[in-house]
């Protein structure tokens, strides 16, 4: 399984890629931030990492795309450019098909270092230890990228297959719906007396 | 000047097209409201909301997009579904090449009852007197993105010529600037000792 793991922000936007395969560590494909610049017009900010959202998911197709759940907290305003990122993050994966997975800042931590409230360097720490990094990535935003795609890998995989249980089990409740209808039409209910 | 007025919601989105010439009432265009789904994914709702902004913008042709900022209030959940509705549409009024301006709840109910603390009844009741309707259009949210255009034709038309004014003096003094320069290259400091 290969994610795609996006700390949203317009000044800063990290991108993080890493193929996961269970009962494996997971491997670093790619990092990176992107920046817009605070004098732009937040349209235009927006068509910039939307341009970006498209050529990573592009380049390296990832399975699954990972967004930072955002949360109104103290700097509002801020909030509300992280929140639209993130909307156009999710937007841009939907229309590549792709199912997007939301994690908070806490379930990222609580996955990657034992403890929801751990900090940025704690954080950076578990990222370079589990992709066997030679240094920590930088700025703070590209290794909680990272930290979201290995968070999802690892949570991830348990509630897709969970997902994918039910799906698979509301299609077979479907099936035999479905098929219980059409032998009911079959069967008429006077035998004998139908056209 | 045609302006889209949007009210951004993911369960229901306000559109309303208005066209404004100065020292005459606005006219009504078109109105109507998008409506998705509660029960579908965010990235999903988003993506058929890009679709809903694209088709209207491509259909009507305004000059300028004018959408509600978005401030973070009591439901904060509800906040971030708005903030990534009026992202989207920011980002699509961009692709097209269109400003873009904000305003807040408040610069609309001043604009179009005389108070910022109007009711939806107050501001329904205005936008249905100035544009000469037989009837307040519904619900809420499609009334709103109209009193926002109407707003806009009012407000912006003034703040549109100053930044266009400001523009035309930026650029005058790029080109005095430029001009300066070509001029400087053009008479040797040291006459006679050119190349």
């Amino acid at each position: 399984m290969r994610v795609l793991g996006i700390d949203p922000g317009l000044t800063r936007c990290g991108f993080g890629v890493v193929d996961g395969t269970l009962g494996r560590n997971p491997e670093l494909v790619a990092v990176d931030v992107v920046r817009t610049d605070t004098g732009t017009d937040t349209a235009y900010r927006l068509l910039r990492l939307e341009r970006a959202f498209d050529e990573w998911i592009t380049q390296h197709q990832p399975d699954v795309v990972a967004v930072e759940r955002v949360f109104a907290q103290h700097n509002v305003q801020t909030v509300m450019g992280t929140a639209q990122a993130a909307g156009v993050a999710m937007l841009v994966a939907a229309r590549h098909g792709l199912p997007v997975a939301l994690h908070t800042p806490s379930e990222v931590k609580a996955a990657i270092t034992g403890s929801g409230r751990a900090d940025k360097a704690q954080v950076g720490a578990m990222v370079t230890r589990v992709l066997r990094l030679a240094a920590t990535p930088k700025p703070a935003d590209a290794a909680d990228a990272l930290a979201l795609a290995i968070c999802h890998v690892w949570r991830g995989a348990a509630s897709d297959r969970l997902v994918r249980a039910e799906q698979a089990a509301t299609e077979q409740a479907a099936r035999q719906r479905r098929a219980y209808a059409l032998a009911r039409r079959r069967t008429p209910s006077v035998p004998g007396h139908e056209a």
